[in-house]
């Protein structure tokens, strides 16, 4: 198996903190470092949980710390009803040694990676896309040295919904719509897993309980740090476990031949009632677009093997369990 | 059975005329009158044709004509290349003698009907929405007087599109986005039958012989009238066949069963990108959203058994063939 080198690109939040335990454990994942952005909570608390994660999870993976608000708004209110005021469930963390603070701001670290490891970082990022913009503000030219762009976010209808925070919108790519169709538009291959999968992808209680007694101290964590989230899911969308958001952009790294992808410039509004809505030319789609025509494809995620994604997830924390 | 009584808006177009067949053999529907519209054709084209198809097939019922252009922009482009020059793919349409032209202009027609037929009159709406919306700014009291609003248009996004004319607009309602968003908010009950339902109902080339050989001059003229619209859908979608968008909502008018709905209000998108997108916010969607949660409930169509829409379909026209 080739090795994927990674910089996660994160807002952690307890399905990022399920997400970096699936990358810290899988063999074929290198992680060169994450870098935080705001997003499920401040800037602050979510640079405090990466270095947490990495400290425990990943020792020796620095952490950059990044974007305090998006481009050009103010920042989002944090979402603590979903993710605990800590941006962990609320759960106790330990006196565990966090990973050390890289001296450079995230979109830094990002250039600097990518120029060092030409063609071969994947960029995985699952808040939003703030840091990923900047990096491309300071330096266009890393665009095609990047190996391929995973994002986590947005939403394209197939399974129902336009997004999660509004009619139109999901969270990440509203925290961010500027940088999202700046991201979108480089060119970099770009690879959305959205709400069209990851809804369709869920863990169950069963699913968590088989984790935490099959996979040790990092199965136990599994657990313990998506208490608080299955009950919002609970009390929210009335479903007995919870969305695989993150960790399926993990998996997507992994595993692509689990998703069925559709090709096409992908735009996001960036004001009006759908600000934050992202939307997909299908390459098939015979009429000119004159807002499309010119920007790269990507690849949308509208199709997942579900039950093998949780496999993959489960095999890989419970593999040293 | 109950009948319905009917005011068809129309702009024929192939589809269009294809859906006044359906209606006009119907034993369960009533026809008052057709109102013209501008759309598939200049507003001078599709009242002519529309006088020439309930002259033909619904003979006694009244056209009267409608908008010219938009609320608030220029007319688009008629259609030709879908629906032919003359709007009707072309043939000869022979000597039949045309409907009479009511002296009022199509809103004036709808206020009066509704007025003379509170709570019984059901809106078929299949182009673009300014009738209806001129006829809610010159009496808005009609709303609560309609049976009920069924309009052919707009997309949700479950069939994997947005849109035909856009990657996120659907014909008709970009034909007018300002005058949809104020039909979708009046309290009136509004069905919406887009092309999450319409493009996963195709009438094949067997399926469209069959109704020639069968339905007599009707079938012969369903037939005749679709060959241009069949090359079209060849052409541009490698369909084998045609999408059945105006005798859709034909359908759910006579059998709503037939349909699985999904309520909540819906925007338009008035300006930007994605002008003519249509967007619902789910009832069950539980966060809240100020721009929809003031609107009326539409049902959206989301699912259809369209072996049984085509079954319905091909009865009526074969009837008497």
């Amino acid at each position: 198996m080739s090795t994927h080198k990674l910089i996660y690109d994160t807002d952690p939040g307890v399905d990022d903190a399920m997400a970096l335990v699936f990358q810290a454990l899988h063999p074929d994942i290198e992680l060169l470092g994450l870098t935080s952005v705001f997003g499920n909570a401040t800037i602050e608390t979510t640079t405090h949980n990466a270095r947490f994660l990495a400290g425990r999870f990943a020792p020796g993976v620095p952490v950059a710390r990044g974007a305090a608000a998006p481009l050009k708004r103010a920042a989002p209110q944090p979402l603590a009803w979903i993710h605990g005021d800590n941006g962990l469930g609320n759960i106790a963390l330990g006196a565990t040694e966090h990973a050390p603070l890289d001296a450079r701001p995230a979109h830094r670290f990002i250039i600097d990676t990518v120029r060092a490891h030409p063609g071969e970082v994947t960029l995985l990022a699952v808040g939003p896309l703030t840091n990923l913009a900047l990096a491309l503000a300071e330096d266009p030219q890393i665009a095609p040295l990047v190996k391929q762009v995973v994002i986590m976010g947005g939403a394209f209808g197939t399974d129902g919904v336009l997004g999660n925070v509004t009619p139109a919108a999901e969270a990440n790519i509203l925290g961010d719509p500027d940088a999202a169709d700046i991201v979108f538009g480089a060119a970099w291959p770009v690879a959305i897993v959205g709400l069209d999968v990851t809804q369709r992808t869920v863990m169950s209680q069963d699913y968590l309980a088989s984790i935490r007694d099959r996979g040790g101290a990092a199965g136990q964590f599994v657990w313990d740090v998506s208490r608080h989230y299955e009950a919002f899911h609970q009390q929210s969308a009335q479903l007995r476990g919870i969305y695989v958001h993150d960790s399926s952009a993990v998996a997507y790294v992994l595993a692509p031949h689990l998703y069925t992808t559709r090709s096409g410039p992908v735009r996001v509004l960036t004001d009006g009632i759908a600000v934050g809505q992202t939307i997909q030319k299908p390459s098939a789609m015979p009429v000119p677009a004159p807002d499309w025509d010119e920007r790269p494809e990507c690849q949308v995620c509208v199709g997942v093997d579900a039950a093998g994604m949780l496999a993959l997830y489960e095999n890989t924390v419970c593999a040293k369990g």
